[in-house]
């Protein structure tokens, strides 16, 4: 049997804590086995929830007590340095002291990167923990990498980050010999701006990744690339323009529809479909993103997530701990980030 | 009565030349009385297409041939250097020796700014000439400035582009006081990268422009902002993934309402306003891209554009013509940049 894989998950993050959190740890027990989930947060608020649920596997969810509670609107690395009795500073140090393998939160964004950092670690050799969701697109998902707070990224940084997400793809997503792709403002071999003139020709060097070149920004919803490598402040552009694009175009179409009588009717048989549709192709659907390189997994959910987003983190983490992404990653970069097996490759 | 513009329309240029480019132009002259269009391209093969028409204004369509066409796939450099007879080259060197007004092309991005900027040349005190499409929103449209060849900037032309692009919505497009956003990946004022952390308090001091601070990605769609400022290759981004997005939403829409025959129904009803309202969502039907900042106006139009994009495009240069918006760039670039009247301020 496959080893029970600990998953601290934030009880009181984001924008339905504590009553998501909770189900989705529920649900998660309930549906695997191999599952311990450890709640952090203020115990008698957790424990009114978990009264909500009866048949499941009460030795497998435990609840560790928190007093504070770090909120969006709060300087990260101050919140980080003050609040040591909050969800998230007292689920990471569990992840640190290895007493969990994975931290789940829907909570401050800028709070678990920075925690992650400075709590968790980085693995050895790494040197940014990138933030990488996966977006959707008409071929499946792509893993975007880097959407994370720290910006102006070294072309070193992209190398890696282009290491990562490909492991990341192959074993926890599925896709064999991930596609990897830099983001360009052209396909001709001229383009790029300075970081990206200079990330190409090592991208092209690196011979344990699938490097395919260039991507043009158009080309990233249609599928052409599974890892889409970019620095964290053109990451977080396209994440965003995702989200708010779909919004907008979905709010057009509606209004459109009920333009005319006839469309009204229309609007009517299609909506099912429409809905569905626009689900699959939602970026916030897939909100699991790992925080990539710590010494533990780390993973950010959306602020808004719902249990099933948590269920689906969850099981994410045990994919990451049972495939050891991070011995490889560790394995991979600490290797080639030393020069004498750089040389000797 | 308003003087009159005299417009190049480049006839070799885009996916749809010559006859797209030739009917806009028919179809302008027609519509109003105070243009003047001068075709550039291989005479015999515009005077072909002319003769499709018979009750236009002769007396205001010129043909002036030329022997070569710029490609595509060119190096825009070489093909500005080399190709002294192409239609390209030709109708930028009519800006500059006056003989024409303004110039609009669809046909090779990189030569038409390149050439912009070498043969017609900048306006004083303009450091570098951005190119800024209008791009749509929900409230109409917005100015995404720039998107140009040029990459990494400097805050100083940033500061520009917000200048400009608010002179441009103000008068070509009508918004008054319009609201100028730097693209950034978060609202709090600590947030950005260097190049933005800069610029920002350089518009904060600007007294010339309406300047509302940060825009993230996701609320472009949105219209938070009518000049949206940016450097190219992030604008770059933005401006392919609205295109490469949109068309891959629509494309699953439409696969997924062909799922079930209540849905198949249901499509037919709604297809016209569907049509409609992702036609006034289509970046690309905003085709005509002003290059400011230079001696006389060049305008860009998609590569696919049809006639009633480069009529809109010949229609743009007569407001920006009379409206005298290269005075006003003039104008106030030049002031400002001049050292003294910067201490008076």
């Amino acid at each position: 049997m496959a080893e029970t894989v600990r998953v601290v998950v934030d009880a009181m993050g984001g924008d339905n804590a504590p009553t998501e959190p909770v189900k989705g740890a529920v649900d998660a027990v309930m549906e695997r086995s191999d599952i311990l989930v450890i709640l952090t947060g203020k115990q008698d608020v957790i424990e009114e929830e978990l009264k909500k649920y009866q048949n499941y596997p009460k030795e497998r969810i435990q609840v560790v007590n928190t007093t504070e509670v770090i909120e969006t609107a709060e300087a990260p690395v101050m919140a980080i340095r003050k609040k040591k009795d909050s969800s998230i500073v007292v689920g990471l140090n569990m992840v640190k002291k290895q007493e969990a393998d994975a931290f789940v939160s829907s909570g401050s964004t800028g709070a678990i990167l920075v925690g992650g950092q400075v709590l968790v670690g980085r693995s050895k050799g790494v040197e940014r923990p990138p933030l990488a969701p996966l977006i959707p697109t008409e071929k499946g998902v792509s893993l975007l990498i880097d959407c994370g707070a720290n910006v102006d990224a070294r072309p070193s940084h992209l190398v890696q980050f282009a290491k990562m997400g490909s492991i990341y793809m192959e074993n926890v997503v599925g896709v064999k010999n991930p596609r990897v792709a830099i983001v360009n403002n052209g396909a001709e071999e001229e383009k790029g701006n300075a970081l990206v003139k200079e990330t190409f020709p090592l991208l092209k060097e690196c011979k344990s990744i699938n490097f395919i070149g260039s991507i043009e920004a158009r080309d990233i919803p249609a599928g052409y690339a599974d890892v889409v490598v970019c620095e964290a402040f053109v990451g977080n552009v396209i994440l965003k323009l995702y989200e708010g694009l779909g919004s907008t175009l979905v709010k057009m179409l509606k209004a459109g529809m009920m333009a005319t009588t006839r469309s009204k009717v229309g609007a009517l048989l299609v909506k099912p479909a429409m809905k569905e549709t626009l689900k699959a192709f939602d970026a916030s659907e897939y909100g699991g993103a790992p925080l990539l390189g710590l010494k533990g997994l780390v993973v950010k959910t959306h602020g808004s997530a719902k249990a099933i987003e948590i269920k689906h983190a969850i099981f994410q983490c045990v994919q990451f701990k049972q495939e050891k992404i991070n011995e490889k990653i560790a394995e991979r970069i600490g290797e080639e980030a030393s020069p004498k097996e750089e040389k000797a490759e």
